[in-house]
């Protein structure tokens, strides 16, 4: 199978913003596979639903800020898919199939599970929220996807995905590819505070929908050296968020960045100033594509629709398959 | 709220050929409410798979076997609507969105899950399994039910599914009626051996699609009162499975075959002729309509389709409603 006959499934939950750590992570990738691969983006707002379900609003603002956000990236929706969760209501009943084939322990073995559990204090798990490798299970393979490309922590995921994947097929018959993850483990983009990843609770992010001003004031916020009291004192880029940065968004002048730090021959203000001039530079055209769509809020309106149209149809195709396999295909002959 | 207002949910699980214990638990009640009640009758495919799923062929027999035996015991199609759950993927929808309003606690709590845990020895229980009385309040709701007829043992599920009902209308929004249970406990029909209940797996029950013969030879096979064993020996009724039968299907002669069996002057063999006479004589007029819709296998299909796709549209009624209050109806307006 050459790859372009691959399918890869790919996506978010909104649950706000993007910023550059997800450029990094996760959108720079999808930018360059969708040229490769049939490519289908996920807005998984359903599975937003299991940490936000009290506040369904937030939701609702967010799918329209993922869309618009995976559009000024660079995600082009001539070439990927990009459709709304809930709308293809194949996923839940895929979902409900699929929770025959899962034991509560493997749900409770889940490494991943575990933490995040632990991450949101949830004591008294919802029914959905340890479900949610099952859900993921259908999220991926309604539409027959092969690959999926993940970081090393969503692993347990797309093993249970596949275990779920091949009891299905060795029990009704052949009907999904074994989905192999595509592991990319891009660098994590540091926070403005130098502290942790780059993340919108963490108040620490430079988002891709950030004005020339809010870039310029925010990066100069960033920690530096701290060891470095004076321009003239020789500074040490290892341990500055600015260089960081650097490193990932001006290559050109990284080098020159590194050896004027380390000799005190650039203040902290001008370095910082270089890459604000970068990072904008990178963001103008994401800015310009957002204009456009701004300008015309029924594209994304459009776009969605028509990646949710075709979403819903590759999950047709799969449950009327899955009904042939199940045998519950009651009304396809002459009688039941 | 006048009652012909009121929509009934009800329905079984297709597990097997209806009998007539199933016809005194609970056929004869929904063939009364359907008079009185605009009544949904569900049958259950997709639960049938929580304890299924790895044999669906016999699912799918047990569909037809059970409309079957619906149509023949008298459920009225142009009265009740008959509908099939893997059909109706809001359901589904439905399901997932409630998964998010329960915790496992919750579920693990509920005594009915524990029992048949037990029951089925599972030891390790499967995701869907733990999870179906979450499925079940999505079966009730998805036509916006108030009503629901069951058995004092289902009444931890009607109030699982009441708590997610208040839940989701309160977080959300006024969408669902809160479902009340209409308890009606019906004496249990023994089974023929005498010692539990009548149960198609204890090889003890007289099906609704049993012939006149088969009815006849299972009579005969019915456990008396073991004490009595020349005809002329007086006998005692209160445990003899016969009489029991007699009482719940013969109560017109039930006063002379209880005087009769005490004085000894009537043989077994001749009560239990009356009874199987007694039996057919009920089962006639469903064996006329069953021939009716035998002969016309086209005709259980229309049932069901016209019934599936009124079921269908009261669950497109309903999740209008649940994407409104939630706020995910995305697409309603001009733009996302
Ligand atoms: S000069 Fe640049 S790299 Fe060096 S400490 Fe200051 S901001 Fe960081
Ligand atoms: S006469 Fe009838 S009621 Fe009495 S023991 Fe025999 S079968 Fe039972």
């Amino acid at each position: 199978m050459s790859s372009d006959e691959k399918r890869i499934l790919t996506g978010d939950r909104p649950t706000g913003k993007l910023h550059l750590g997800h450029y990094v992570g996760s959108l720079q990738n999808r930018i360059d596979l969708q040229d490769e691969y049939d490519t289908f983006i996920i807005i998984a707002d359903v599975q937003a639903l299991t940490t936000n379900f009290d506040n369904p609003s937030k939701i609702r603002k967010d799918v329209k800020q993922v869309a618009l956000d995976y559009l000024a990236a660079g995600i082009d929706p001539d070439k990927a898919t990009i459709f709304v969760q809930s709308l293809v209501p194949e996923i839940a009943e895929l979902t409900i199939f699929y929770s025959m084939l899962v034991t509560m322990n493997q749900l409770e073995r889940n490494p991943t599970i575990k933490a995040e559990a632990d991450q949101y204090d949830y004591k008294d798990m919802t029914y959905g929220f340890i479900g949610y490798p099952v859900s993921q299970a259908a999220d991926i393979t309604f539409c027959r996807a092969n690959l999926v490309p993940v970081g090393e922590d969503q692993l347990p995921h797309i093993e249970q995905t596949r275990k779920i994947v091949r009891k299905f097929n060795n029990l009704y018959g052949e009907v999904f590819p074994v989905p192999e993850p595509k592991i990319s483990d891009f660098p994590r983009l540091m926070g403005l505070d130098g502290k942790a990843k780059m993340s919108k609770s963490l108040n620490n992010a430079i988002f891709l929908a950030d004005s020339e001003e809010e870039v310029k004031s925010k990066v100069m916020t960033a920690v530096t050296d701290p060891g470095r009291i004076r321009a003239t004192d020789p500074g040490n880029p290892d341990i500055c968020t600015v260089f960081h940065y650097h490193d990932a968004f001006n290559t050109e002048e990284v080098d020159e960045v590194e050896t004027n730090c380390r000799q005190g021959t650039i203040g902290c203000v001008d370095c910082k100033g270089k890459l604000a001039k970068k990072i904008n530079k990178f963001l103008d055209p994401m800015r310009e594509r957002r204009e456009k769509y701004l300008d015309k809020p029924e594209l994304i309106r459009e776009i969605l629709l028509s990646g949710t149209e075709k979403a819903k149809s590759e999950g047709e195709e799969t449950m009327k398959k899955v009904r042939e396999v199940m045998k519950i295909d009651y009304f396809k002959g002459k009688s039941i």
